[in-house]
C-alpha cells in the first residue's frame, strides 16, 4: 500500500500572505463586508484564484449567515451588565453586526443557547455563564463562542474574558486593613457555579490571612433577593463586624440600607465596599468604595474576540482585566 | 353581471363553538402545543374536517414558526426595564415561548425590528418605543405586535399596553401639594418621540393650573447623561424650587445626589419624586417617593396579548394602568 500524504489545505492565512494584505482584509472581501474597495476586492480574488483557495473550507463562522450575534446575560437587574452591554456595543458600531440578548432570569442558560443555535447566529457571548467547560465546548463547536466572567484558562475551543476575581478580593481587604478595619466580613453570593464569586472569595480569605486576620475571616452567603440581603447582613451587624466587602454594588447598597435603618452611621459603625463601580456608586446619598472591573472594556474585549473567532482565528485567546479600586467615603478611615 | 356573495370564511372561532371548547383550546390543537389530550385532538379535528376549515387561513401568526418572541428595549441602565421583563418572562413561563430582547442604545429601533423579522420570530413586543404609529403599522403588517409605552389608543393593527402617565404627573403634583409645597418643578426628558412623557408633562401642568400654581409651572429637560441631569438639577436648585418631580427614578436619584453634594438637605430643603418606583426607590439612603406603574404588570399584560394576537385575534386591544403613589421620606411634609 503506498501512502500519499494529504494535499496542504489551502487556508486564509495563504491567500492574505499571497495578496500581500492582512488576514482580516481577507476576511473582509470574503464576508463582502461594508467598505472594501474595488482594488482590494480584485486583489484578494486573484489570490484567492491562483492558490485554487476555496473559502467555504474555512473556518465555519465564516458563513455570516445572519450577521447578528447572540449575547446571554445573567439578569437585567444588576446593573454591571448595562456597561458590559455597552462596551459590546461600541465594539460592534463600525461593523455590519447586530446583536440581540438573551436574559437568563427566568429561563435557562441552556434553553436560551439552543434558541439561539436555532436561530443561527453567527456567534455567541456568554456572560456570567454558569456551565461548564464541557457545555460550553460543545456549544463552541456548534458555533463561535466567547465566554465573559466564567475562569476557565484552559478552554481550547473559545475564548475568556475575566476580570482577575481573586485580586479583587485582595485589593478589598488590603484598602480596610489600611484603613484601620480589622473585623472584615464578606457578604457573598449564596449558589454560583461559575468560578468568578469563589476567586472573589479566595482573594479575600488569602489577604486576610497575609494580614494575619485570618481568625476573622467570616463569608456570609446570601441569595440575590433583597429580602435574604436584608436578613444576613442584619446577622453579620449583630455580630460586630467592621466592614463588609459585598460581592456586587446593589447588594452593598442594600447592605447601607439595612445599616442605615438599624441606626448605624456609615463608615463609622461599619464601612462597606462594593463590586462593578456601577452608577449608583458615586450618588451622594451612597458614596459607596467599589472595586472597578470596567464592564465595558469586558464587553468590548468579547465581542472584539468573538469577531475574530468569527473571520476564522482558531487558537483560543484569554482576556485578563486587573481591576482597580476606587474609594469613597464609605470606607473612609475610622474618625 | 351577477354578483355573489363570498362564500362565508370558515374561522377559527366557528371551530371552536362547533366543538364547544374555547378558542385557545382549538388554538393549541393547531400549533400541536404540549399538554394537549388526544380526547380535546380529536374533538377539534372533527369540527375542522366537518366544517372544511383550512388552517392556513387562520392568523398568519398561527404559522409559530420559530416559539421565540421578540422584546426591544430602549436601554438597559433604567431599573425599570428590568421590571417589565419579568412580567414578560412570567407569562411566558409556562408557555412554550423562549424570547429573546434587542437593546436599542447603541442601535436603532428601526435596525432591531429588522433584525428580529429576519430572524422569524412569532411576534414582537417593543417597549418605549419612538417610532410612528405609520411605522408600527408596517411592522404589525408582517408579524404579531405589541407596543408597551407608547400612547396610540387609536392604533388597529397592533395591541398597546400603558401607563396613565397624565394620571401620574396629576397624582405628584396633588401629592406634593398636600404635603405643603408650591414651587414645584418637573425634571423631564429632553428627546422623546415617544407620548410617555409628553402626557406626564401635560398631567403635571394640568394639576399645577387647577392647584392654582400655574405661575409655578417649571419644566426643565435633560437628555439621559448623569451629567446633563447634574447641570439641570442645579440650574432648578439656583431658581430655589421646593420640589423636583422626575420622570423616571435614576434621574431622582442623581437630583438626589446633586442636592446633597451642595450640603441641601432632602425633603427639607428640597422635596424629590421619581418615577417607576424601582428597587433603589426603598434603599434608606434614599427612602424616594415614587410614582409605580407596576413594570411587572405592564409585561404581563404586553405578553398576554402578544400570546393571544399569535394565536389569532385581530381586534386591537389597548390596556391602561393606573399608577399609585408610594410616598416616602423624600416628599415629607416640610417641619
Amino acid at each position: 500500500m503506498t501512502r500519499k500524504s494529504p494535499p496542504k489545505r489551502i487556508t486564509i492565512h495563504d491567500v492574505a500572505s499571497d495578496a500581500g494584505v492582512s488576514f482580516s482584509a481577507v476576511s473582509k472581501v470574503l464576508r463582502d463586508a461594508y467598505g472594501v474597495s474595488d482594488a482590494l476586492r480584485a486583489r484578494v480574488n486573484e489570490s484567492i484564484a491562483k492558490l485554487g483557495y476555496t473559502p467555504n473550507t474555512a473556518a465555519r463562522g465564516m458563513r455570516g449567515k445572519t450577521h447578528v450575534i447572540g449575547v446571554i446575560f445573567p439578569d437585567m437587574r444588576n446593573p454591571y451588565f448595562a456597561d458590559v452591554l455597552s462596551g459590546i456595543s461600541a465594539a460592534l458600531e463600525r461593523t455590519t453586526y447586530q446583536m440581540v440578548q438573551g436574559i437568563v432570569q427566568h429561563s435557562t442558560e441552556a434553553a436560551l443557547v439552543q434558541s439561539m443555535m436555532n436561530m443561527q447566529l453567527d456567534g455567541l457571548i456568554i456572560v456570567g455563564s454558569i456551565s461548564t467547560s464541557e457545555e460550553l465546548s460543545g456549544v463552541a463547536a456548534r458555533l463561535p463562542l466567547v465566554v465573559d466572567g466564567h475562569h476557565l484558562p484552559n478552554a481550547t475551543s473559545f475564548d475568556t474574558v475575566n476580570n482577575d476575581d481573586a485580586e479583587s478580593g485582595r485589593i478589598a481587604v488590603r484598602h480596610l486593613v489600611e484603613q484601620g478595619y480589622r473585623k472584615i466580613a464578606m457578604l457573598s453570593l449564596e449558589t454560583h457555579n461559575g468560578s468568578v464569586i469563589e476567586r472573589r472569595e479566595a482573594g479575600y480569605e488569602e489577604a486576610m490571612r497575609a494580614a494575619g486576620l485570618g481568625r476573622h475571616i467570616e463569608i456570609a452567603r446570601a441569595p440575590q433577593s433583597l429580602r435574604d440581603i436584608q436578613v444576613v447582613t442584619q446577622s453579620l451587624i449583630e455580630k460586630r463586624v467592621e466592614a463588609i466587602f459585598c460581592w456586587t454594588d446593589y447588594v452593598a447598597l442594600e447592605a447601607m440600607s439595612v445599616a442605615g435603618s438599624l441606626g448605624l452611621s456609615i463608615p463609622r459603625d461599619v464601612a462597606i465596599v462594593g463590586h462593578d463601580n456601577t452608577m449608583y456608586c458615586g450618588f451622594e446619598q451612597n458614596s459607596l468604595t467599589s472595586l472597578d472591573q470596567s464592564g465595558e472594556q469586558s464587553g468590548l474585549q468579547a465581542a472584539r474576540l468573538l469577531i475574530e473567532r468569527i473571520e476564522g482565528r482558531q487558537k483560543a485567546e484569554h482576556f485578563l482585566i486587573h481591576p482597580r479600586l476606587v474609594a469613597r467615603r464609605s470606607s473612609a478611615a475610622p474618625a
